[in-house]
């Protein structure tokens, strides 16, 4: 079998490190931070100039990514199963728990936001779709590892970075909160990713019952916890009942 | 200078078929499509699956596009400058006309709507951004027509395909509502595109006054329209001060 294409391998690499800059990047400074010759660098934002991957400034001849990525990356939401299954699931739990309902399932690490819906209210706020959070300071990113060997062993060799000041940071106390949600079949955030936020999540399961996605509800801690700050039983129990609809729609559960 | 790097150029032409897909492809069917050998495109599948951008689906061996497309997508639009200078005049043009509000560019012949503002009502309303919408048929893809030569004369070599009874499917129908384009300052549409629904749109402006984007709003034909079935002159005056705030803030105009 042959090996995999170098220069793709390359090409993906300058996207990614275009889509974590905040700015325009030089061809200098992508060949420098690739470690790549900067004739090889050119001849790749070329062809990916000329496949509208990329964008070149004219006045400062720098890079930014191109117009072409954001319709693959939708056209990534209109064949994606987990999202189109749990579409209306999601809209449900929203109106049933007057609180914004996010779909997450891994990528590289952290959680990738596939679908979002607003509180049923009209406040303003962000689409969050496309967006990666961290793993260890969501309730989505906590089913997650919960449930994933592999993302689990890649946590444990990183820094837990803190958030807040309850975010867990500690890898037993994380270990100790993933071997509960596994026990309890959901997982909890509160004050951990954003003061005065709190999160519940349970996991969506595929074809044979393997954790493929997670769905949940977050919003002002005072409406999802109780006076000791814990979720309310009621919550919780619709967001397990949103993510078994969506996993017996997925094929994942046997009743 | 070094031509362009071929297996790049196909990656892309596997993503824009994927992408173009309603279902998953098999390795076979994306060879056969582009004229590739069963082995390269192999190489090329198994490379792209490597770095998140394709998903090879375990039970029948086909591909389909992958999440890290939706996260670099998200992140072409977080450096997207015209979205960005655009977002408060579009909150703002959809506020005062009552109607949904989108933003458009040119991407491969069609327009890539890259912001998107739900009519302010509480009506059910899908989000548009990333989809590509018929340049002939759209007033945002009039407007773009109108003023992009390259764009005008890509189109006068296709089939204009009809949406409605009204498309205007006839070249020198279309050449002359483009001429009207340029005179009036605003493009419209009605029911051109959609039974019931009109639009008006206007350019937005970039460095040096080239037209980089378009405004506009769209609507029921009742609201949008007078008893003539012409654009009510309030929403266009609407539309064509937002066009002119955002062309100023990106530096597009001289006063």
């Amino acid at each position: 079998m042959p090996g995999p294409v170098q220069s793709i391998e390359r090409a993906a690499a300058i996207l990614r490190l275009l889509a974590a800059s905040p700015g325009r990047l030089g061809a200098g400074e992508i060949a420098g931070s690739l470690g790549l010759a900067r004739g090889t660098a050119h001849g790749i934002l070329r062809t990916l100039e000329l496949v509208g991957f990329v964008e070149r400034d004219e006045a400062t001849g720098k890079y930014q990514l191109g117009a072409a990525l954001l319709h693959l990356g939708t056209s990534y939401l209109d064949v994606n199963e987990l999202r189109s299954r749990a579409i209306n699931w999601a809209d449900a739990l929203a109106s049933r728990s007057g609180e914004a309902v996010r779909i997450g399932t891994l990528l590289d690490g952290r959680v990738l936001v596939v679908h979002h819906v607003f509180r049923p209210d009209d406040s303003l706020q962000a689409m969050d779709v496309g967006t990666l959070l961290p793993l260890h300071a969501t309730a989505l990113g906590k089913v997650l590892l919960a449930h994933d060997a592999h993302a689990a062993a890649s946590v444990r060799d990183a820094v837990l970075e803190p958030y807040c000041r309850r975010t867990v940071t500690d890898h037993k106390e994380l270990g100790r909160a993933l071997a509960r949600v596994r026990d309890n079949g959901w997982a909890s955030e509160v004050e951990e990713l954003s003061i005065g936020e709190a999160a519940v999540a349970a996991p969506i399961r595929g074809h044979g019952g393997l954790v493929v996605g997670a769905i949940g509800v977050s919003g002002a801690v005072e409406r999802v916890c109780d006076a000791r700050r814990v979720p309310v039983p009621a919550l919780v129990a619709y967001v397990r009942d949103a993510a078994r609809a969506v996993s017996r729609d997925l094929g994942g559960t046997r009743w």
